[in-house]
C-alpha cells in the first residue's frame, strides 16, 4: 500500500503539473511571456525529478505504465506487481486531469476540446502536422531511450543518487524533441488522463499512445539486458538510491 | 540565533531575487530579450536551491511560514520554535521588498502599484484572469506537493545531499504551472513583502495567500506521515544533509 | 563489445535528440512557442548528461571522436582502442540522422537541404554569417575547453559522480555561445551524420568540423597533462564514476 | 603555478563563454531564436559550474577578484596569495575578451563600441536605464549573496560535492535579476576585459564595477564569519570537494 500511494502521488504530479504547465502557461495572451515548449519540457522533466527524489525510495518511482512494463521485461520488477501499479497510475492520471480541468475552467472562455487540453495526437491532430508513421517512430524510439536512461542510471555500476536527475532531465529532453510531433506522450497514463476531458478526437487516437510507448519500453528492456547488463543481481531504484 | 540568522538570509534572498527577477527582468521594453515566466520560475527555484545548500545545514532552510507549519504537522519540527521562524521570515520578506523597491525606483516612470510589483492576486488581479476558486485550489494543491517533495527528499531513505536540488527545482516547477493563475505564492511571507509596497488591491487579497498555502502544507504534513512515513526517527534537513 | 554498444547508443542519442530538437522544434510555425537556440542548447547537453549516467560506466561515455582522441592525447585512453570507438560513433551518427530524416519527412513540405537539417557551416552557410576564420577559432577553443571540463571533472581529485552534470551542461554552454557562428559542432560524428542527408553544401564544408574539433581536443589533452595533472595514475570515467 | 593556471583557465572561460553568449547569441537578427537574457544568465552560471568541477580542486575556483577578497575577509584564503590570483584573473579576462573580439569581428558590420560588447554600465549606459544608485545597491547586494552562497555551500557542514552546482546556478540567478540594471558584473575581472575593447564609455564607468563587488564581497565575508560560522577550522573549496 505504501508503494501504490507513492505511485499515485507521483503520477498525479506528473499529469497535473506537466499538463498544467501546458494548459495554463504555455501561451499568455498576446504577450511573449508564456513559457513555450521549453517551459513545458522543463515542467514535465521536473515532475519526475522531484517525485523520484521524494517517493522513489518507496515505490521505485515509475509513474508510467510503459516504464513498469519495460522494467519487468528487463527483470528489474516483478510481473505480478505490474497490474496494481498500472491501475494506480491510470487512476491518478485521471484524477489529476480532473483537478486541472476544475482550475482551468475558472477562466472565462476556457474549452478543453477547443484548446486541446494537452492531449496527444498525430496527423491532423499533431501540433506540427506530422503523420501517423512519424508519430509511431518517434514515440517508440523516445520511450526506448527513456528506458535505457532509467535502466543504465540505476545500474549498480552507476554513481549513487544521481538517477532522478538523469531520468527527469531525460524526460525534459524527450519533450524538447517531440512536442511538435505528438505533443509527447511516452506514457500511456499521461495520455489517457487529459483525453477523457477533451472530446472524441483524442480518444480516437489514444491507441497509438498506449501501444507505441509500451513497444518501445519492452524492446529497450530486452535489449539492455541482452547487450549491456552484466549485473548478476538486478536492482530496483529503491536499492540504488539507498546505496 | 544562528538559525534565525539563516532563515532571515534565505527568506530575504527568496523575495529579493525571486520577485526581483519578475520586477526588473520579466519584460525588457519592446524586445523579446526579457526572461519571461520561464526565467522568473527558474529564479524563484534557484533562490531556494542556493540558500538550502548555503544555510540549510544551519536552520533547515524553510524560508516560508507554510513550510515551517507543514514540517510541524509532520512531526519534523518543534511547534514551539515555529513563531520565531515565522516572524523572522516575514520581517526578512518585508526588508527584501524594501531594498527591491529602492532599486526599481531608480528607473524613470516606475510605479509599484501600476506594475503590480510581483504581488499575488485572483479574479480581476489574477495575471490570466482566473477566479478565486481556481486560485484557492491551485495554491492548496501546489503547496501540498511542495511539502511532499520536502518531506520525501529529506527522508532518511532518500539519497543524501540532493534534497536542495529537488526542493529548489520543485519550486521552479510550481511557478511554471501557476504564474498565470495567481502569480504563484505557496509562501505567505513572499506574498506579504511586496504587497506592502503596491497599494490597497494586493493587501485586500492577501488573506488567500496566507490561508491557502498553510492549509495545503498542513494537509501534506498529515498525509505524508500517515501514508508514506516509516521512519521511527523523523529527521530534519540539517541531519539529512549531514548524512 | 559492451563498450562499443554503449558508444553506439550514446552517439545515436546525441545526434538523434540533439539535432532532432533543432530540426523538429526550434521554430514552430509563426508562433513564439518553438524552443529556439536555448532549447537546442539544452537538448544537446542533456543527451550527454543522460547517456553519461546511463552508459558512461560501461564505455567511458565519449560519444565523440574528438573526445576519444583528446583522451588519448592526455594518456587517459588507449590509442589502440580509438579506431573501434571512432568508427562506431560515426556509424551511430549516420543511423541517427537517418531515423530523424524518416520522422521529419512525415511533415508535408519538408526538405533536408532547404531546412539545413541541423548541419554545420561557415561563411555563407554560417547561421549568423560568420567567416571561416571565426568558425575555426570558435570550434578549436570550445572543443579545447570541452576537453578541459572532461579531464578535470573526471580527475581523481574532483568530487565523485558529478562529472556527467559538468560535461553535459558544458556542452549546453558551448551551444549557447556558438550556434550563430557554426551551428556548433565540437564533434566530427555529429557533423557527419546530418551532412549526408542535406545536399552538397554541408559536405563541402565538413572538413572544418572534422579538423578543428580534433585540433582543439588534442591541444587540450596535452596542455591539461602538462600543466594541471598531478595524478600518478590517470583514470577513466568508468573508474571515476565507480569511486 | 598549478593554482594560477587553473585560475587563468576558469576566468578565461567565464569571460569568453559568458560574454560570448551575450555578444554572439543573445539576439539573432529579426528572429526570436536568440537566447535572450535567460540564455545569457544560464551561460554565465554554467561557466562557473563547469570550471568549478574541472579545476576547483586545484585552485579553489575563484575566477573573480571579489570572490578572492571575500574569502580572505572570511578567513578562508590567505591574503598573501590574493595578489597573484587577482593579477591572473584580470589577465585571463583581457585575453578572453581579445579572442572573443577576433571571433565577433568575423561578421560583417560588427562594432564593439556600438554593440556594447557585453560591457557593464549604469545611468545612460544601463541596459534598462537604471540610475547609478540602483547599480551600486544591486551590485553590492548581489555580490554579498554570491559570497554567502560560496561560503555556506563549502562549509564543512554542507553536503560534499554540491558546491559547484549551488555557486554556478547562483550566478545564473544573479544574472536573471540584474542584466537590465547593470548588465551584471559582481566580478571586476569580467568588467575589465570587455571594457578595454569597447571605447571610452565603459572605461569611464568601470570604477563602480570594481568597487561595488569588492564592498559586497568583503561585507559578506565578515558577516558570515561573525553570524553563521561555527567552524573552528575554516576550509577551502579544494578540501570541501575532497571530502
Amino acid at each position: 500500500m505504501h508503494k501504490l500511494g507513492a505511485e499515485f502521488m507521483g503520477t498525479f504530479w506528473l499529469v497535473f503539473a506537466g499538463c498544467g504547465s501546458a494548459v495554463l502557461a504555455a501561451k499568455f495572451g498576446d504577450t511573449d511571456l508564456g513559457i513555450g515548449f521549453v517551459g513545458v519540457a522543463l515542467a514535465f522533466g521536473l515532475t519526475v525529478l522531484t517525485m523520484a527524489y521524494a517517493v522513489g525510495h518507496i515505490s521505485g518511482g515509475h509513474f508510467n505504465p510503459a516504464v513498469t512494463l519495460g522494467l519487468c521485461a528487463a527483470g528489474r520488477f516483478a510481473w505480478k506487481e505490474a497490474p496494481g501499479y498500472i491501475v494506480t497510475q491510470v487512476v491518478a492520471a485521471i484524477a489529476a486531469a480532473g483537478v486541472l480541468f476544475a482550475i482551468a475552467s475558472g477562466k472565462q472562455g476556457f474549452s478543453a476540446s477547443e484548446s486541446g487540453f494537452a492531449t496527444n495526437g498525430y496527423g491532423a491532430h499533431s501540433p506540427g502536422g506530422y503523420s501517423l508513421v512519424s508519430a509511431l517512430i518517434v514515440e517508440i524510439v523516445l520511450t526506448a531511450f527513456f528506458l535505457f536512461i532509467i535502466l543504465g542510471s540505476t545500474d549498480t555500476r552507476a554513481p549513487k543518487g544521481f538517477a532522478p536527475i538523469a531520468i527527469g532531465l531525460g524526460l525534459t529532453l524527450i519533450h524538447l524533441v517531440s512536442i511538435p510531433v505528438t505533443n509527447t506522450s511516452v506514457n500511456p497514463a499521461r495520455s489517457i488522463g487529459p483525453a477523457l476531458f477533451a472530446g472524441s478526437v483524442p480518444l480516437g487516437q489514444l491507441w497509438l499512445f498506449i501501444v507505441a510507448p509500451i513497444i518501445g519500453a519492452v524492446i529497450a528492456g530486452v535489449v539492455y539486458t541482452a547487450l549491456l547488463d552484466r549485473n548478476p543481481h538486478p536492482v530496483s531504484l529503491q536499492e540504488s538510491n539507498a546505496g
